[in-house]
């Protein structure tokens, strides 16, 4: 059922943690690449931030792309499209950039994302990974949909204390302070060779 | 007449449902291909969340072309136009989405659609179906409209209890959980080599 | 006079029928071609519907190109102009739409539009013709400007009988579900051969 | 001084003839040509009406440059601007259609456009001459500036019995149907070769 | 310090004179070209009569490039920015025409700025100096600044009884009709040979 | 922390000071690049004037790409991004500019940041650093951040006297006119070549 953990690992899709004023939700973030011009398409009834945010991750990603066995030429010939169901829930700010860059990056080197991580935090476009708000309520949703294990900024390690202790023991936090963290916890395996 | 099952299998166009504060109402979705650079048009008074929908759903056919044994450069050479009749009427939200897809994958196989199936769902760049509203009023209008086979997300399925008993027996349901279940029940015979 | 039937059968050239509050009038439809890059322009203070129903015109014919007898190299080498005199008059509206395609076909075959010949309806991507509003004020018009000849959509016959019986008498009503008539009753002569 | 005729004739500048609340003003259409890629710009403050009104003007002309012994490869070479000074006065409407196709006219052929003729009438697709408001306004200003020849709409021609009867006389009217008259009037000499 | 005469004489600056109800100012535009494509930015919080009046002045320059001995294949394989500081400071109208057409002339030809001129005046798209207002204020901004010598619009002149004796002794006053007497005044040396 | 000085010295990324009614506060700006076609890419929330900033230092930095030790090809070749964390706080204003034109250098050029040093000032086009403010709350955010060395327009040293001596005596303040002097002290060694 929509809005619980994925059933398998899925290449080309993480999931994010959201936090509205009706509380906390769990957030698919889904990469599509097909043959094109290196256009990156974003949709989902995303607002400015949540897309410039989408921008950084994708840009940090090309500009490490050596680095993270991430073909450049690949990159240049495809389109690629982030959308986030469901489709007619708007969605705003900074807190999906790392499970976007997460999402891209598995879909660029084919590595699965692990089905029981969820992640949260704004990224910076030399791969910081900066604080978000609303942990509580992300954790909660998390635990509803049957997440493990959930990656947030080192620098909201301050508010795990005010998550309830039955949800705070079920769930294992990894705290971190750069995507390069985020990754190792968030893909199986070693790189694949670029697609 | 307008507002009724289609008279013949068609290459390029499905029948969806809409629902509005004024009911339920069935929905012709037209695809037009020609030779172009890829491009895809988008008319009918959409709003832009059936817009993102139109989007999402060929981001994934174009992701997995080979596997729908569609052509990548036959798509590179052509323009694409979805256009949803009547002109005036404003339409929006994410419920054509499994429909516009089957019209783009029936105008780029030459596979028609049977005249007889409507069907209603969102879709993710992954071709997973997610649930939608108004599946009463929806139903009721394609009762009216004659359709036979009604596709619906499988987590409706639990809705199926509100809709009158007179209309229930005469359509079919076919719950899905991925566009790969509808094409299968929507597209007729095997795929036609790619135009 | 502006406002009368055309003088002469002319290429690139149709009359419609519009309908507003103040009234049925007339609306000359000019198609202007020349070298360029595919592109269509649409003028005439245009709202929206009636240029998305001028796409639709012009998405079907390039799909149907053949059949149409034109050159599909001929409409990518070249631009494409449609604009609708007087152009401090705001028009809107899907009812242009056939009326849109028939001025189109003239001016890339070459054939003349019959002068005598005014029409009003709906068309869709696969060239279905739909109902419009406003047939009396329409006919009305029609008959003050000296046209002798109008198509209007099969789903229209039903309001006929609301026409005054004077200008009914004067009038040749030609029902018609599809643009392939239209072209049929509108445009003189044989396809030449496309420019 | 500004608002005057012009002292010389002119290539690639023609005298239009304007009307606003604030009574009639004569308006000076420059335009101007450079190696580019047939891209059009439109400045001088000019409202949808009028820019639209330029594009027409402009079609026309490009659809009918052999006629109008235009280099069609001249045009595809170079940008086009058209400007109407005094930069920071709105202006809007129609009317200056004609005037602007003959600035075109005169600037693609080098052909002078006669200094002491104004004009005013909105150009269609096609060339016609469709009429205009403000006659009387109008003739007043082109008067006052010094005008001798005022090329009219033939459909306005019946608002001439409400100029005052000593501008009347002292201006020599033509009224036309059809661009091709207004080139006749207005254009010095016979075509020169084009550009 | 800013507000006051460039210390020297300077390529591709050049200074004019802005008057709003706060007083009249000096306004230095800046214009900076690189290897590019022939684009041309527009910075520094410019309202639209401003930008439109940067691109008749940037038109006029490209269609009287031989005059001015400018090389056309430069402007077309280089990219060209004209900014405004202060840049939080919103600037309009289309008096600064004159001025960005001599800093543009400046920038492309290589020919310093004499740094004690200031100017003002509309642009038109053949050259012409039009008429501007608050010539009181801009003439007291640019005494405060130290420039020495002003060019304004021919059509200003009747304006000089306007302004203080005490300033108008100490400033020379140069009255012009066309930027060809503007590019004479304000830019040093002869011609150099285009970049 | 974030909201700290750097812990390294860094490449492409340099620290601004902002001002806004709430105060101080210390603004990373950074910069990517990758391969791709001259495209700037602006993002983190920032107003008209601020972009435009940006521009400004952009095409400063590419019209003295020879002097700047850069390789005109490579701009050309690379898309270039700029990032201002945090995604969701709104920025603007022209004060950032010395400090995106340094991060920009710095990116090309391969040259690493002081991680001690801040910096505020507008720039023009041709370099020139203007006057900027909330020297005083800007100081003060420097200080809290721990860095040692502030950057200011000359026109500002005016305005130290207002710092508290607490303050004014832990920081170095360096008055600058022109970028030149804000790379000297802003960037590490000497110009590595070109990447
Ligand atoms: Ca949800
Ligand atoms: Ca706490
Ligand atoms: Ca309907
Ligand atoms: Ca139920
Ligand atoms: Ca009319
Ligand atoms: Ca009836
Ligand atoms: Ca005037
Ligand atoms: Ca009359
Ligand atoms: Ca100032
Ligand atoms: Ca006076
Ligand atoms: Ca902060
Ligand atoms: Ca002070």
């Amino acid at each position: 059922r929509y809005g619980q953990a994925e059933e398998e690992d899925q290449v080309g899709t993480a999931t994010g943690l959201a936090y509205t004023s009706a509380g906390g939700d769990t957030l698919a973030i889904e990469v599509s690449i097909y043959p094109g011009k290196g256009k990156l398409t974003l949709t989902g009834k995303l607002g400015d931030v949540m897309k410039e945010s989408a921008q950084a991750a994708f840009s940090y990603i090309r500009s490490r792309a050596e680095e993270l066995k991430i073909d450049v030429d690949f990159v240049e010939k495809n389109d690629i499209h982030i959308h986030v169901p469901e489709g007619a829930t708007p969605k705003d700010g900074p807190s999906a950039g790392i499970t976007m860059a997460t999402a891209l990056v598995s879909a660029l080197t084919g590595r699965p994302v692990r089905k029981e991580v969820g992640m949260t935090g704004e990224i910076t476009l030399r791969g910081r990974v900066l604080p978000i708000g609303g942990l509580k309520e992300k954790s909660l949703s998390a635990h509803r949909a049957g997440l493990r294990k959930i990656i947030i900024p080192a620098d909201n390690e301050k508010d795990l204390e005010d998550i309830p202790e039955s949800v705070r023991t079920d769930l294992e936090y990894v705290p971190v302070k750069h995507l390069d963290e985020v990754l190792e916890h968030a893909l199986m395996g070693d790189n694949h060779e670029s697609k």
